[in-house]
């Protein structure tokens, strides 16, 4: 017995909720790795990139809110539990200890690349299926484009 | 070479240092289970514990921060990874799917409840290693209890 | 003679009109029988309805405004007197007096599932016509669906 | 079975009650053809009257919920349902389409004139049978004034 | 020899006086017992009546804080020390330790309605003796009876 | 021919009319008289009796747009011109130059006092003419009263 | 004997004084006739003018505090006193009852323009005076020049 | 059977009990006195002790609710109710009536340094029974104590 | 060498680049234009026209920022010197001096729907090259189209 | 025919307008690149640099404002069209496309000392002229001073 | 080899500098005692001026800011460390321990008469040298004559 | 004779007395010696360690005072007069002139060190004598310690 209906025919439903489901887990996990990075980073840029790390949690930490909230109206019931965090979560992320400046700004150029690739995949894949949550998944590919841009930016001249 | 110094000697930080690292992972596990729960909540009671954990999480969230900057000013890097949370995280959590709202009252009662548990040995134990620690887990201990009394006055007459 | 111009071609223009005017005449409907329910609700939950039923007018009223505003940014006249109302609203509403708060969680399921429908065929039929009209409902469609599932999660277990 | 009980005397409460009910219809009659003239007019004081309509209809808005709920305290559920607006709203409202800005400035001067007209007959009526619903319809007389002399200053010389 | 003097005539000061003193009392009773209530509470409605006992816990502070400087600008000293109201507070209140969450709303409703009924004759009382006091008494009273339909429309079915 | 026209019958607009202008003339002297004494005060309550007649101010430019607003809301031109306040203005005021603290306490004492005589008259007689008048004045005679006692309080043992 | 001393030479205080005293005189004038047109205007540009007005009275009040209060700093004590400003004031203000809208626009440009004239004396006369004086009048110009203007701009084509 | 349970054990569970049920009746009573004394001042130094006999009462109010909230945490339903504060309160108080400036400052003085001085010794009571009600208890010291410290500091030299 | 990478194929890169680029230079110039009327306006319309372009100019201002952060995030330097604009601009602009408040409203009209006309092309040429871009053009248009039909309905009876 | 008069003598006007006219070109030449700076700016001082660029275009564009309407003011109509600043803006500004972070510190340093060079020729050219327009004058000039040293600050040590 | 540049001619600069410099000593050593008398001041009159000098402090502080960075915006390295204020402060200051509320407003006369004094005499100095600078400091001027004129009026009668 | 009477024994007074001002004195001198580094620092890190150190001034006078009221609030008079700091004060400081931003955050490093170390000698010996004066040093301690660590962060590599 379903719990919670969905107002979209099954198979836009399952497009639909696996975009979801993914993104979820990129989002979440790219708030830890975010606050790790921002609790560990060392060197002379430490002020200006611990700053600038919050805002890609407060964005990555928004944004999984939305995104589990759509799913669940979809009559998804969406999964950000630490341990499915840990085993499904892909993207790049910091070692353990200090990390150096630099290092966070290459990591983090190189997660949100990875991350933007794959939402570019799934604006594809649910234009038919649902446009409401393509709306969704391309006002977050724009955002994580700009912050991506902004690491790249300060990235230069690339060693 | 030691990256941050610390001003505590080495015993004292090291005892310091594994109150922080253990809290940090409850903290930010019962972030990430708080926003499971939230999601995943069916019933009637559904709008009212739907806030009432978003304030959970923001504790958490909150205190996470205080809790791993403080290592930190300890020199002791603050591991918050998703593999790190996965593996270390021991708290009881949701099952995954829609959940009750009764089921998910008492299990909030009982994560909270093994949160203070260990949070209590944390105090005892650090009260000679450093005060300052220790006034830190004091107050996160005061906001736990205090939400634990609130899930467990909603959870009367338990069945 | 054309009072206000359009910049869209005729065509274009009926389409995306038909669908912004009966897109204001549910949202205007909603945003009353929305009120009716938070003033005439009795029952246990009370108080958490009466609360959860002023966001949804809120969110009707805001859009009222929105739609009617680009009915008008197109050249054509928006209706949204109260006799154009009553002859032209056909979604379910509540009967007159007080309301059992069960009967008032089904009763909004239902309003906006019927509403939610609409909305999705206007999000086809514009989409050549008006991309901008378009988006504006697929923004509408994803808050009413999350307004829905916040109802249908508490209506759980169904009688 | 009475629902909600009342405080008043059977007779004082018929009387409070009918002029809540009736105020309640033409409260919420005038938000919506406020809001009707603020979408279509058109003229060179466009913007300043676009801009004074939605006080009158955030006025008319925020009292009606002020009298529908003093209904339900008084024990008597308000209707504030579409059908009920549209049967029993008498006060002069704005034609379908565009209307000159001159045009909407004479249509609220009299629509405010004739609601203040039955406000002040409530008043009289209410004085011995209920003076808390008596003090309410003294300050939604109070504003409406206001408004009137407003739109009677901006009309003049009257043609 | 009178310390503050007052602009009224001795009768009417008397009335006024006598008006204002029991209805602090009644007030500064109504917030503790609120409080009372606020803190003892249990069951699964703990979070809804939790939350809305504080706006009655605000009501009474803030009006008691009026009354009680409308008297000392009448030149009669209010008085709301502990032992006064002990003896002075008739209305109905919880009794010692934990609550049934159907209990303090039938408490609440009961304490409100009796505190209602005090206020009317006061009201009627102080027409002719000072106008500024009743209309204050007029705006006690509306709010307390808004505050009495809330706990009523959710005390019902009654057992 | 009438400007603005009234929605009260000429009788009842002369009584109204006469109570509010009157009123309009006292509180802009208020304003002028507070100002006058705030910039003026010298002596060791100084910095006490400076913020404390600001207040007096505040409420007396607040209200006196409100009277005059009222005013013209009943068809009457208020009059508020320097020339007018000159001559209609007879409330007790500070002599030229710097003014003792007692001197000020005692002088705005008996201003207030004079002031609020005169409103008490003017609630009086605009009871049947004008409830939205009345309800007015009410208000201000509140306000004031309580000026007036903190000012009495004050001025205690009078010498 | 002096009350508040100076930490000006003889000269020069009295010097700024005059300059301060009738500047309080001017400004003071014109927040009561601003007011005064406030409340009288009419016809279609009632509204737009309506509110203009206000920000006069708002530069108008605000900067009679500070010419006040820098008289006082000076040992001078300022005379804002109903009879003062009856006496002294001369800037072109409204006659009595309702003022066309173009009428109150002319007439404000010439207050303005005669203020401005009076005020661009004393700048000049308090260059070596007081620097500290000057300053403030140079600022109240540059304020009372902008208003000017508006009212200029839009009193075009003047008849 | 308990109601909500404890994370105490029972000895340390009764001691924190104790200490938080009476420091609950002298804050709750501290409130009670502080307005009475608020109300019921006379003398010179009125406004300043007035505005700072509210600080006082907006502190005990805020603690009044952490304690009470801390002891229900702990399982222990706090009893706040008028009877219980009227037989239990023993600190000074008011008499009737009014009260002269310096016998206010005089009285708060005493009543404060009574209250600290019970503080303290639940300060140590609660040292070993549990860290967190003791940290509550210092927080609450420090700040009475600042607040004696004023009003010793204005009672100056003492008769 | 690349200084900024892009994550778009090139193709799709240079249509997006392009669109962005145009849409700059006409937001920019329009952001010049409208302060330009918004300081040279003169006639009976100015103060409610001085206002409305200063919202035209917030939302050009705030648009252009997002469109050239997306042209960067793109990996395509944004060009918004002042050159570029005067030789790339080709919007309808006003001429040197005064402008009459009729004409400004002519000119606003034509100059919105000019851009309006040029971003309809770009959302339909960059539907395929990358939808993220297409999403940022709909939302500018729908607020242009907005601003439009104010400056067309305050346009009317258009001479 | 003159459109907005002037209060100033017609020499005076023209030395106040030359000044103004430059300093309007100055400062939105200023906010042009300023942006076209923060947009394309590379390199590890990205984000320090790119945040303090748009305090540059702030202040810019706020004194802009300022500048224009003390023009418009005194009868001047201010020019400020893409085609004028092309055509008259002389300092020193970016070439198109990236630029690294250093090389926009120097531009920056560059422009603003020239820009305070010409500020400071015209607070010497207006003393006589117009106080009001050289006392703004000073106020740009303090702001850009602090602006210039901050890039100095930071441009140490130079290559 | 000069480390921040100057804008202006070197004699200018020195000049510009030495005032600078010593109203930096001045404020920082105002600052410091404005909270030595804030806290060890004594007597009924204790609130009044305990929060007085709150706002001496905060002026000074603020201030003292604005004039360092002043100072390094002409390329003048500001000297506020503690041993510089030590031996060049040279304004009276409160003697050590519990200070009389009358001694401390004698005190703050003196104090800012002789800043005041010192004030004027570098307003003179840097008229040529830069009118930037002394702009600010008859800014500062002005504030502290206000503040000075507050514990004159309040110091009368003088013993 | 004792003018503020105190609330602990001799003994405890003393020692609690003497952290306090020894603190008082360390804080004073930091807010000092941090504005002079964030005046005088030069530098590529210029602007991110400018802002940093507004933070730890903004922390160093927030808690100064609280150490201040907290000593005279035990009856001791706190000393921060400028001859006391320039004396007692003896953390590492800048030395005069420009300071290259490595040489800041080392010198800052070095100086929290040394404050730190010493602030946890007095928590040990406050423990006994007063734990309410133990618990404001914790609290200074933590925040002072979370600084250290941010400037030890920026300072690796240490060179």
């Amino acid at each position: 017995m379903t719990v919670v209906r969905s107002t979209l025919p099954e198979d836009a439903r399952r497009i639909a909720g696996d975009a979801l489901q993914s993104t979820l887990v990129d989002l979440l996990g790219l708030s830890l790795i975010g606050k790790q990075a921002h609790w560990n980073i060392v060197g002379p840029r430490f002020r200006s990139i611990h700053l600038q790390l919050d805002e890609v949690v407060d964005t990555a930490r928004s944004y999984s809110d939305t995104v589990a909230e759509r799913a669940a109206a979809l009559g998804l019931p969406p999964d950000g539990r630490p341990e499915t965090i840990a085993s499904a979560y892909t993207l790049p992320g910091p070692k353990e200890g200090w990390q150096r400046d630099n290092d966070v700004v290459a990591l983090m150029m190189e997660t949100l690349e990875t991350a933007i690739g794959r939402l570019r995949e799934r604006i594809a894949a649910t234009e038919k299926a649902d446009p409401v949550t393509q709306d969704l998944l391309i006002g977050i590919t724009a955002e994580l484009e700009k912050q991506r841009w902004m690491f790249d930016a300060e990235n230069w001249p690339r060693d």
